[in-house]
């Protein structure tokens, strides 16, 4: 099902996840693509990022954001190319990062956009490796994390857009660098193509043993995009001093209720004491401010070839909500796109 | 019983605790007084301290300093009255600050003594407002928990030793403090006479409600000392970049085996993350090299009137194991000491 001239399709929350989400709490809609008024774009969505926050989103917990209601359209950050301009900051044709979210069609008044370089690569990657899920490696490993060279930096998620950034970042600090993935697939390309020093697959019975031995100095910088098992395993390794930046918890996006016992909460905060860690949440938004630092430096890495980068791009906008539901089962294989229309 | 010339009196740790320690666990036992050899002297102990950080000292559990043998002198910091010197670097009468531990006489080669100033107010001052919980206090509050002046700064057991000084340094920033304490007395104690803007008992049932009253604008600084049923209350009021130095778990000392569920953490991982709050644990040893820097400034608020401090004193070597089970229980109202004898 391809994209339309006249039809805008939008996915819409069509009611709140309780626990997992499935193809049900949302819905395909179908509208008559929009005009814009004066000062206007209409944007054709080309690519959309699917990223694990939006599990929060779809919920109306209290969070750092607004959720989004349903019926509404869900959210989410896009390439796009103008299709009609009633603004003269941009031009029919254009390739923009836009916040468009799961349809593919939108208007805007410009003010969120930013028109994207073509000498940079793929314009997908201003969803990813140069895009919020970069930016979120970046600032959590180097600003909380502050990895020193020799020192042993683990992630999970390796292979994912967050988690490959780390890695590979925390390499060109001269950090020794451990990744965590579910299945040997993922392991093997984390070593052979990210260029980590190990990788752990999750889901071995004896993994929290395998992590003790490749971390055979301790855990100096732990960044946290997981939660849940994983972090039961990597809390007995961490070091003196070591640093926990908190970026995500995908393991715990789907809980329902209170988690069973016993309460490791005690054991945390002994730990904490006992080894003078810090752990630190944050949210990318905060950074705003120093995204420009973000975009040179890796800009430079990227021109250099020091990034390798996998996206797992998947075809039309329908099958957004299969693949939504699949990466918060781990179910990718590098950075999750879909690939809504022609470029 | 007082202290003898001839013979020192050295309480043991008779056997490792399980769980709240007991008198059982501690012996009295007797020996000769010791006699210097050359560069030595020879040490009577006039004030001993009792802090919350021996009962990790008590455990062979992995721990940031070695556990005391069984059978071994409880460790502990002293004020003590030199009686003997070989050292040329210290005379007869001289009082200083020492760490002979739970016992009557003590040797030293100097290089653990620090001379006391007698015009620093009484000389156990040295074991509380200007000694190490003092520091622990300044430390952790102003490096890892940088109130900001209007902030609201949280600090539970608020008349102890160290709870008591984090609440008066946050006065002197400008922040609203708001203590915590067990009972009606030190609850009042900490409101009229330290200053605090109010102050919560833990014990009361709906001690949850009458904290979130106390901080209507969220909490920006936790100072964490006690964990437990306190922390449980905190948690949700964190606000937005929050700051935990976590300084010890007093609640937690005596546990044994897990604590029962629902488990805690994901929800606290999760609070960190969407509040972006910053947890870390701290051991006043690290901050050694600073100790004159927090000794200048005390020493000049001391002076000028702008503490107030409450010492709990119990007279007799000999009723030091009582003192401390209370001390892990809260009885204790200010710092506790043991006046082992005459200054």
């Amino acid at each position: 099902m391809s994209q339309s001239k006249t039809i805008n399709r939008r996915i819409l929350l069509a009611s709140r996840p309780n626990g997992a989400p499935t193809v049900e709490n949302f819905k395909l809609d179908q509208s008559p693509v929009p005009v814009p008024a004066a000062g206007q774009v209409l944007l054709r969505t080309v690519y959309l990022s699917l990223d694990p926050y939006m599990r929060g989103r779809m919920s109306d917990a209290p969070s750092y954001a607004a959720p989004v209601e349903v019926g509404g359209v869900m959210v989410g950050g896009t390439v796009a190319r103008v299709e009609a301009s009633e603004n003269p900051a941009y031009k029919v044709g254009d390739l923009v990062l836009s916040y468009s979210g799961w349809q593919d069609y939108a208007l805007s008044d410009g003010k969120d956009l930013a028109k994207l370089d073509p000498k940079l690569g793929k314009p997908s990657y201003a969803l990813g490796l140069l895009g919020m899920p970069g930016f979120t490696a970046y600032m959590g490993l180097l600003d909380i994390g502050q990895p020193k060279a020799g020192e042993t930096v683990v992630v999970a998620a390796a292979t994912g857009a967050v988690g490959s950034v780390v890695g590979q970042i925390a390499k060109l600090k001269g950090c020794r660098v451990v990744g965590i993935a579910g299945g040997a697939d993922k392991c093997k390309y984390a070593v052979a193509e990210l260029g980590f020093d190990a990788c752990i697959d999750h889901r071995a019975t004896d993994f929290p043993q395998q992590l003790a031995a490749a971390c055979d100095k301790g855990i100096d910088v732990y960044f946290e995009n997981v939660g849940g098992a994983v972090f039961d395993a990597v809390l007995p390794l961490l070091n003196l001093h070591a640093r926990v930046p908190v970026c995500g918890l995908i393991a715990n996006y789907n809980a329902t209720g209170k988690p069973e016992g016993p309460d490791h909460l005690p054991g945390l905060m002994g730990r904490l004491l006992v080894r003078r860690i810090k752990m630190q949440g944050f949210i990318i938004f905060d950074y705003q401010p120093r995204y420009m630092e973000f975009f040179k430096e890796m800009s430079s890495w990227v021109a250099a070839g020091k990034f390798k980068y996998r996206e797992d791009v998947v075809d039309g906008l329908e099958n957004a909500p299969q693949a939504f539901i699949g990466l918060l089962e781990g179910k990718n294989f590098g950075k999750l796109v879909i690939r809504a229309g022609e470029e």
